[in-house]
């Protein structure tokens, strides 16, 4: 009787592992070579044995966060945040010199910690006026599933972000499950005072760092201090860092995301000011093997509510 | 029988979990109020349950490194390797301009890849003149079991040092333990360059910050974002750092190195040019009820070398 126990229990531990070992774990990715070469990478560099083995301290992921991450059409969303609630601006004619400014000017002289409440607040009540959902449901769907199946492959996932760091800091935990200390992006230098026991850092007007472009393997030597063994990006600012994790000894796999569903989400590349993906970087692609993940081809569902929509159907 | 295998298989587990509970993990502290704190606050936070938990997520942990972790008397070990083998150099009458334009002269235009090797090899054959020994093996024992027992308990330990970052890194994680990507250290700005498929970051002669003093604060924001819980420092520049860590919310412990044994390291505080220990420090010690070590008194043994030859007697 309790062999027949022991049995019964080893039987149903070896199901459940083949069970989990069959189970998908990329669902809201189509069948194809992109999706393929995702789980052929994964498998391969965490096979113990396999020549392109890589030990779990040099699994490192690095992604890209607005147009990859989540969306970042006509404009990114932390511009309306810094805009607050003036929704008629025109965007269009914001250049990089202007977002800069707006930056600074929204944020100087407050409290790292005022920053994030205010942050965190307007995100958990802004509206976005296409989909009527919240900013921080504008996630991609697939792209939450590879953070997930990477980090059960005991990668390090990091984002990283022309964006602002503390703007990203702000959801990363509660919306990507990525902690706040594997956030990097653009930020400002900060001034740490000490006023009657109580510190504090203080957002200043000075630029420290802008993670985009060469700007991002910067800021990957300069916070992780490890190439990446694969990264995830979708436009033009994204190009050095693909460049850079392809220079690991290690086996690597470079994607980019591109826009090209104007029904689900948006479709722009060379011609657009915001996630430019120039004719340059699509031939740097081809030239150097990176795959280009076409939203409209490679991804079933875009967001999270449309998986939601599905099961009260 | 077989309920008897199982009741024996019980036990066994049951002896191990009370011998692994009794081992001490800080065997090279002597008994008295600091090792207790340590163990203590260790055994508080990790406590479910307890009124003073923290989830694994918010057990962050910050160290200084030289004279933290190790010996930086006569003079910092970094200072060493950037003049080479000019060992008659008068060191006492360096100041810290001097000192970063040294800094800077000794790495300017070259890659972080090669910075990185010729530190490692400096690392792997330089020997102290008084110790005879390595300076890698002139960490401090007791110190590396905090690491250990923090990091067995789940603790994200950093350091977080005013040397070069880069420095630091060539040699953190084989003789502590703690991975590049847990080093914070003063860095200057590199420039990303990409020449015939070979992308480079190239070392300049900008500096990007300084993490000292308040530049600690400021870069365990950068860099982590969270607040540590449990700080280790030993001189005026880790005041701040002390400081920050005092104002999470949850229960903390700050500590501070006092060198006070002159035969086996060095006696130094207030007086000394490097690792100052000023009399207020001792004073903000005193008033936050930081927890000064003392050398002589609550360690037990200094380096690893003096365990290896207790064993060989």
């Amino acid at each position: 009787m309790q062999l027949k126990t022991g049995l019964f229990f080893l039987i149903t531990f070896f199901s459940l592992c083949t069970f989990a070992a069959e189970t998908d774990p990329l669902p809201s990715w189509r069948e194809g070579p992109i999706k393929a070469s995702i789980i052929e990478f994964v498998t391969t560099v965490t096979k113990q044995g396999s020549r392109d083995y890589v030990v779990p301290a040099d699994r490192i992921a690095t992604i890209d966060n607005d147009g990859t991450l989540w969306v970042e059409q006509p404009i990114y969303t932390q511009v309306i945040f810094m805009m607050g609630q003036s929704k008629n601006k025109d965007f269009q004619n914001l250049d990089k010199k202007m977002l800069e400014k707006i930056f600074i000017a929204s944020s100087t002289n407050m409290s790292v910690d005022t920053y994030e409440s205010s942050a965190k607040q307007w995100l958990a009540t802004a509206i976005n006026p296409r989909y009527k959902k919240h900013y921080t449901e504008l996630v991609y769907q697939p792209m939450l599933e590879v953070i997930r199946y990477l980090e059960e492959n005991q990668f390090a996932v990091y984002i990283v972000s022309g964006g602002g760091q503390e703007f990203v800091r702000a959801f990363s935990d509660t919306v990507y499950h990525i902690p706040v200390e594997h956030v990097i992006g653009s930020t400002g230098k900060t001034r740490y005072q000490y006023r009657d026991g109580h510190p504090e850092l203080i957002k200043t007007d000075q630029p420290l760092f802008i993670s985009d472009h060469a700007g991002k393997p910067e800021a990957i030597n300069l916070f992780i201090g490890k190439k990446p063994i694969i990264a995830f990006g979708n436009s033009d600012g994204d190009k050095d860092m693909l460049e850079w994790t392809q220079s690991s000894p290690h086996k690597t796999l470079m994607l980019l995301v591109h826009h090209d569903d104007s029904v689900r989400e948006y479709a722009y590349d060379t011609q657009s000011k915001v996630g430019t993906f120039s004719t340059e970087l699509f031939s740097a692609a081809k030239q150097n093997h990176w795959q280009i993940i076409s939203m409209k081809d490679d991804w079933k569902v875009i967001f999270p509510f449309e998986l939601r929509a599905d099961q009260s159907k």
